[in-house]
């Protein structure tokens, strides 16, 4: 049997369309206060969390990002931009008025590691808010300065992401996912883990 | 009641000294495969893993990591060497050894978003391993190079983090951390959350 965080994660996937339904805000802060336990470089949780729950900085928060992607979209190509055509992703961004709930997640930028906590604390948040039945996503606004100038973004702060909350209403599958076979190796770069690996018992401490 | 994860997160703390108990690898797999499930920046999924279980390479990746540490000792200093010198760390990393199991964590450097996707799947790493009743933590080795090399670690990709994992013989306690009131603000930066919003029933998605 899997394990229930291994389950909870299979199971969560991207949601970019949510219901018009009201959610419970208790559900979010409880996602909330699983990202303030994790761990973070000296203990600064360099953390912080915008909770947006008014439909008039929801928007304005959406309008902020849109001009933004409007001009992120209008130079994107590489794989990047590959990748973005073919998802049929574009600069419009409803799910940010739609979404009954949105978490804007910020770092403390002279924090030591302080991205990394962050998204450490991101990586938390995604598990409970599936627990708890709620659709999200990580949006990461192209360009962040209009939206952190529009809710007064204090000097200091970085804008990391910003994850709608609602019930999802997407029917998208799950973009499919590597197994651990091609993204682990055992002992040495290259050498793949093989069924042997996956179904041995245990590993010791042995002496060297 | 508190959701699971949220227990999870609240039991979960850094393990730096290990039980020479062997573990069950498969524990330690299905904490990565719930890694694998984790969003990323274009659905890159730029995670590998090393899962270092022969003495040998541990012992190696210790000195690497030590004889780094010593450079970087030998010069931090203001506040987090304030911090680390109040926590009793130094250059030594013993749980690199002492823990049954190393995971070494990886981005691919290129892609979209590598660092905080890297990031977001260790915090489902950390709770999945809680949930199996393993300790760790998140080792940041203060200078890579020497790890890198020592690993032949091919260019393109960074080392993340080292994952120690094993039993905890641990006795510190937990770290003291912020409440949720302490670092989240209710759809104005600065107005923090209250009673009352802690405890309000439901918001929906009313129009504009």
């Amino acid at each position: 049997m899997d394990s229930y965080v291994l389950d909870l994660a299979k199971r969560r996937k991207t949601t970019r369309r949510f219901s018009s339904r009201p959610i419970d805000l208790k559900q979010v802060i409880a996602a909330l206060e699983a990202a303030c336990q994790a761990p973070s470089g000296a203990n600064s949780q360099p953390w912080r969390f915008l909770i947006v729950t008014d439909p008039k900085v929801k928007k304005r928060v959406r309008e902020a990002c849109e001009n933004g992607e409007k001009a992120f979209y209008s130079k994107v190509k590489g794989e990047l931009g590959k990748w973005l055509l073919a998802k049929g992703l574009n600069w419009q961004k409803p799910f940010l008025e739609e979404a009954p709930v949105l978490v804007l997640i910020f770092s403390e930028t002279k924090a030591p590691y302080a991205i990394q906590s962050a998204w450490l604390a991101i990586g938390h948040i995604l598990l409970a808010l599936e627990e708890s039945g709620l659709g999200t996503m990580t949006y990461t606004p192209s360009i962040t300065r209009e939206v952190t100038e529009e809710i007064d973004l204090p000097k200091g702060f970085r804008l990391e992401a910003i994850l709608p909350v609602g019930i999802s209403v997407d029917e998208k599958p799950k973009e499919p996912k590597f197994g651990l076979r091609q993204v682990a190796y055992l002992n040495f770069w290259g050498h793949r883990l093989d069924a042997t690996a996956l179904l041995s018992g245990t590993v010791s401490r042995q002496p060297s």
